[in-house]
């Protein structure tokens, strides 16, 4: 995950933002997640992602309040922990109602530098049946690392609209997460972390590729011969590395497309 | 919906029809449902989209008899509630033969402003089995208003196309409709309404994804953890707001592409 | 199907082949008909489509050998109904091997102008299952009209490639087929025909539907509600009028892809 | 597979590389190749493609370690039988951990002249499940030269991350791919070999679509009625000839995009 640079960035410079603070290279990668989970179909007009500051571990970096494949840099906020906002210059923008996934997952895990909350297509069926989304693809090892489920009408009641719209719900989600790398909500979605935004972004991605191939397994029918736990570690692993070959290849195109965009 | 600005939409004030009377924004807003909904999959070549028009509730906009996804300003026609030309202008100018669907349901729903007509995919499938189309997904709540099937056998005997081609049967497709968001049509797709025009045009979208992902869960296997009736109610007013944010990204992409076509 | 106008295709007279003396409506309807079953993904790099010649029924328009997504309207041919080159100038030209197909389905049948052979995705898994691909979308009572297999190991024995490779397979192939609108080619793919250019293509591409239509229905579980005789039989009547739509839309559409394809 | 002309590459030739000595047709063939198997899914952003050098048999030519959808020219390498850097300007580039599966081919296989290694998505259900994928499709007859499964548990044992990291794991998937035309790999996708480059990536491209089918198949229910063994036999001969006509669009294709994102 770039920090280094803290080169401004030109149109956020122009704007006098927030952005003048904000590492270029990460807010880069933060567009880039964004536009490249919405075209690989994981994020549809909804979801978010998030990056921890690299500055300051109680900020993280978020869009304001618009859909994925829309996001540009001017649009990046940061937030504290309590998922408000720090720059008195922000005040006003509209925020993701469910932003505090984000802060209350960054609270409880130290660890995770990026989170992915999406209503990945594929994964919403597992949030309501009793199959396990267990990992069968290499790619896909960390869901090893178990696959907790988020059943809201536990935390809050039955006659919710199933969004976390509360600290406190956050709070319960990013505590059902435990230290999991993938937590499925309920009739919702899912939510993803990683140690790096190309991590998470790479683990939402595999997430729902796993889900397709495990309904097709399930419709060749079983028994499936699911990764053993020692693999889905060493896979886990092993993908922490590699997620930068897709990652080159995915920031690179969703910033060419974006500069198409703006010239266009 | 926007109703307030009475601008002449530059293109129709040229060609003289029916536009410079119309709302230029609703008119925009109208082409760019039909060809968002086309661009997702939902509209093939036929299915059609009205809009009450705000100014008489007993008039409502609909294109001329052609594909969604080559729906312009200049097509969009006014009719009656009857589904009659408005402006004598327009005489003579090829209709929708189903346009009375629209029609019967702008007089049986008062509280409709927005009817989408389609050929939904995934949808077709759950009009011919007995499995229940009930909402599992938050964006799709709305089907906890019930999603009532119309056999037009039971209207129209057997031999029929399967199509609406009288106001006697709009009226019946509209009796079955009842006070829900969606009423499938055997064989032959949906029917979905909203107060507004980016209401319908979601909710016609999220009528889809429920399907494929009722399709997966079944695929998996039951019991299946749908939503609660008030967990869809909660979801479906959560929604009515929630619906701008797609919409933004829809109808700005949908009148970028069409401008691009009319100069490229 | 336009057979009035006799002006010549531009690109075609320039070079001087058959051309000059075909209809250039007809030939721009072939190469758009080519081009957009290989869009909607109808036709992969194989298949083929082709159209009797108005001026003489002995006689039909097909492509050269190429992928029906890169024909242009210098590929198009005239054969006749033996499926051998008619102008001497375009001897030496490679030919599709199955081309017999076209040809003894126009001796066959006199009221049929257009044929598409395709491995049609969705329709393959249906000639490999005992399963009845029988019409349940309105859009396809075209195969209320019977949906013939047909098995070339009994025809040709065990061993061969299973392609349509003889006049003599071409004709047990046409016999099969009977008065049916689409002749099932097991593990190969489907022939469909139709009394004009744009309502075969209109069918092969609802073929495709109805059999993905299909494969949920029975995910779902049935009972299934197909669609009576009498209904599919005025259904089918209803869309010989009705593809004219998606006609219109496709034909403009994969033209103007051509032209920016041929100025690129 | 084009080997005569040793005219220059020219973006190579500036650039110096191993390119001078390449033969420019084979490696576009080989740039082509990655591109169209990106485009049809096939390939997702790992995975990677390799032909044998015609002019020394104990070369083969593959990308430096990138995404297949982003290869070009100049990223190509030739490596001995040993996966090892033949051009000391070579020396340093960062290669496919995974490229012993390639060299380990070729030493076994001296009919082999190209390798596809990828992560194909409805191949890979058929690595965890019992179903046997074969070929049901005319154009995947080479699978009837069977399909064997690589279960890298009994080669390395619990607790790999999946992949060929060695000379011998590459040494056994070629034994347990034996004369057939692909080995499936557990959990991981599959490798597909051919005579020539056009052939294997042909066949990479219908194995993945007779997995797809075989699924439907599955689901629409049995008996299916598999091509036979002669049928398989005397189709994958045709096909040696008959994939051509895909290649050749591919090419065309993939080039065509290539030189636009190159000039964008």
């Amino acid at each position: 995950m770039p920090a280094k640079a803290v080169s401004l960035h030109p149109s956020a410079a122009r704007r006098g933002g927030t952005h003048d603070v904000l590492d270029r290279e990460l807010v880069d990668d933060l567009v880039a997640g964004n536009r490249t989970l919405a075209r690989l179909g994981v994020l549809d007009a909804f979801g978010h992602i998030s990056v921890r500051d690299p500055r300051n571990p109680h900020h993280y970096l978020i869009s304001r309040s618009i859909a994925p494949e829309s996001v540009t840099a001017a649009d990046i906020l940061l937030l504290d922990l309590d998922s408000q906002i720090v720059d008195p210059k922000d005040e006003g923008k509209l925020l993701y109602r469910e932003r505090f996934i984000h802060g209350e997952i960054y609270k409880a895990r130290p660890d995770v530098n990026a989170v992915v909350h999406s209503h990945s297509p594929t994964v919403v069926p597992f949030t309501v049946t009793r199959a396990k989304l267990r990992p069968l693809l290499h790619n896909a090892g960390f869901l090893g690392l178990g696959v907790p489920l988020f059943e809201i009408r536990n935390h809050a009641g039955d006659g919710t609209d199933l969004m976390i719209l509360t600290p406190r719900l956050g709070k319960d989600l990013a505590q059902k997460l435990g230290k999991a790398a993938v937590v499925l909500m309920r009739g919702h979605g899912d939510s993803v972390v990683g140690p790096s935004l190309p991590n998470a972004v790479f683990r939402a991605y595999y997430t729902e590729i796993n889900a397709r191939q495990l309904l097709a397994a399930i419709t060749i029918g079983g028994p499936i011969n699911f990764m053993t736990r020692a693999e889905a570690l060493t896979s886990s692993d092993a993908m922490l590395r590699a997620s930068a070959r897709p990652w080159t290849l995915w920031r690179k195109r969703a910033l060419a497309e974006l500069r198409e965009e703006e010239q266009g």
